[in-house]
């Protein structure tokens, strides 16, 4: 196995070369593969459910990999394998991102209402909302309702469409290619002694970059009620000034799985967690609030259900400013680039 | 004249004596009755509202005084006068505070919308709240088309029974009551010369002990959520939490009543007044919420006005929050007693 883990703020360490990533892209491959053979033993409920975020974590930090140490890497073989893991990652995604959607918003709800929320709502939603909507007020009941049945729904086709496609041939070739990944890496002839630091710098570099665009002097200032802003605006997408930190989040991502090609994943940085645990929380209050907007476009609702969607909706975009409040505060305490 | 500001950190300072309060009550009664003649030589407009302004700051002083030095006033008179005074205070107060609540839903339902406010509407919203609307959501458009027919009616009536006030019965009694202030102080026999810092100090230990009874810990913790969480309650009156806030503004109220007595109203500490405006933004937060909540009650409004209303709602509930945490600040670095 290739030397790993020397200090990266010490000069004088001897470098990581490509043979490091090699054995990164070797031991995800043989991940993936483990995660999908697990998957087609396994049946339904947590194992699958395990599997499929196994699949997912393994195509994630791949597609990383081919994004940060690209020189070293065959171009065409990068280039078109990106995408196809991209696609995997993505299609797998929205299953779970919609069940932790409706599960967020019905907790959101119970907060509103001022209702406790029993144990078994909080770990699965979709089953217990019904027997739960009793104690709800008639406007936050007839919202969770029509919130469970869209994103039910939703998530439902999204299941369907992760059958699909993992039985179908565009995800045999990806298998195929990562069957091959786990065996040789195509290294360009000049990567096994080049060093990988300069590559995984630079990722941090595009980060960095992207925080200092960030309005964070004003993300410090709680209760700037940026966030809601435009939360009335007649615009179809009314929050542009969220994408900034959406990209934030994939450069932290990145930045955060060439640490893991360099050091290790048992090297965690606290502070990287939480900053990246912040813009999660953005991005998922975020889309949390555009469906609350979504649903209060469903026709003929009552106006009671409206009004508990507009409440739910100001109550995720304040969730959003205080996720950057909370990135703004993790970040402000980051050393950045040492383990 | 009596004398007047010493410093009341100091023990060894001369005892400001009833004599200083005589003083003060018959300057505030002279103001009363100025005012009131301001009021009756004036027309409509401006002129008009700032003798009402003038005539309420005058009532709230000497209800205040009455309160907070009741041992050296003659008991029978004290108690007599003091609810008709919170009678002209707050009849003469509601008018004022439509106008203002309508104000602060117009402006706050343009920054939700993302469109900027013309100077006239800032000043104004009554008047130019139709031609500004064109720019707003369908939604946006319809709730404040409907606060400003609610509030506007809630103002013309509030205005009427203002008037109806001024020439009542009632109010000539009050007047009369001034007229004899302005001239002649109920003292009790023992008054004149009592000390009236021990009074003084208990109106703000008053103060003191009610601040402490806050939830000033959380409210210290930016994005708590807290404001919000009955906002979807089926409970009619879902937000007990702010009445101990509203006691500590009237508490506050009396502290500043009574330095003023001590050591006249040239004297402003302003980490107290930054305190005080925090609390009133709580107040006016509180009430324009309440105000969206029973606005989106109306029979037959369309889902989208719900809607906007209810965003408009959980917005206003978030300014109760930011009110919670600027008082929490200013609370914190504020050293109580000293001028």
């Amino acid at each position: 196995m290739a030397q790993r883990h020397p200090d990266p703020a010490d000069p004088a360490a001897a470098a990581v070369t490509g043979e490091v990533l090699a054995d990164h892209l070797r031991a995800q491959a043989t991940e993936f593969l483990r995660a999908l053979r697990l998957h087609r033993e396994g049946g339904a409920g947590a194992e699958s459910d395990g599997a499929v975020r196994a699949l997912r974590r393994s195509a994630r930090r791949i597609s990383g990999s081919l994004h940060t140490f690209r020189p070293l890497l065959d171009a065409g073989w990068a280039e078109s394998v990106r995408p196809e893991l991209a696609w995997v990652s993505g299609t797998l995604a929205l299953e779970q991102a919609y069940a932790a959607r409706l599960e967020r918003l019905l907790l959101a709800l119970h907060r509103l209402s001022g209702t406790p929320v029993l144990p078994a709502q909080a770990a699965g939603p979709a089953g217990s909302a019904a027997t739960e909507r009793g104690k709800l007020a008639v406007g936050a009941a007839k919202a969770g309702a029509l919130l469970d049945r869209q994103l039910t729904l939703a998530r439902t086709r999204a299941h369907s469409a992760a059958l699909r496609a993992l039985g179908g041939s565009r995800f045999h070739a990806v298998a195929d290619t990562m069957a091959l990944l786990a065996g040789e890496v195509p290294l360009t002839p000049a990567a096994a002694g080049a060093d990988l630091r300069p590559l995984a710098a630079a990722a941090e570099e595009r980060l960095t970059a992207a925080v200092t665009a960030l309005p964070l002097v004003r993300a410090g200032h709680p209760y700037n009620a940026e966030a809601l802003v435009h939360g009335l605006s007649p615009d179809p997408s009314p929050h542009p000034q969220d994408a900034p930190w959406h990209q934030v989040r994939l450069l932290l991502r990145l930045h955060r799985y060439a640490r893991e090609v360099l050091h290790g994943d048992d090297v965690t940085d606290v502070r990287l967690t939480a900053a990246g645990q912040a813009l999660d929380r953005h991005r998922d209050a975020s889309e949390a609030a555009t469906a609350a907007a979504q649903a209060a476009r469903t026709p003929r609702i009552a106006p009671a259900t409206a009004y508990a969607l507009g409440v739910l909706h100001a109550d995720q975009r304040h969730e959003v400013e205080a996720a950057r409040y909370a990135f703004q505060r993790s970040w402000r305490t980051q050393t950045v680039g040492t383990p």
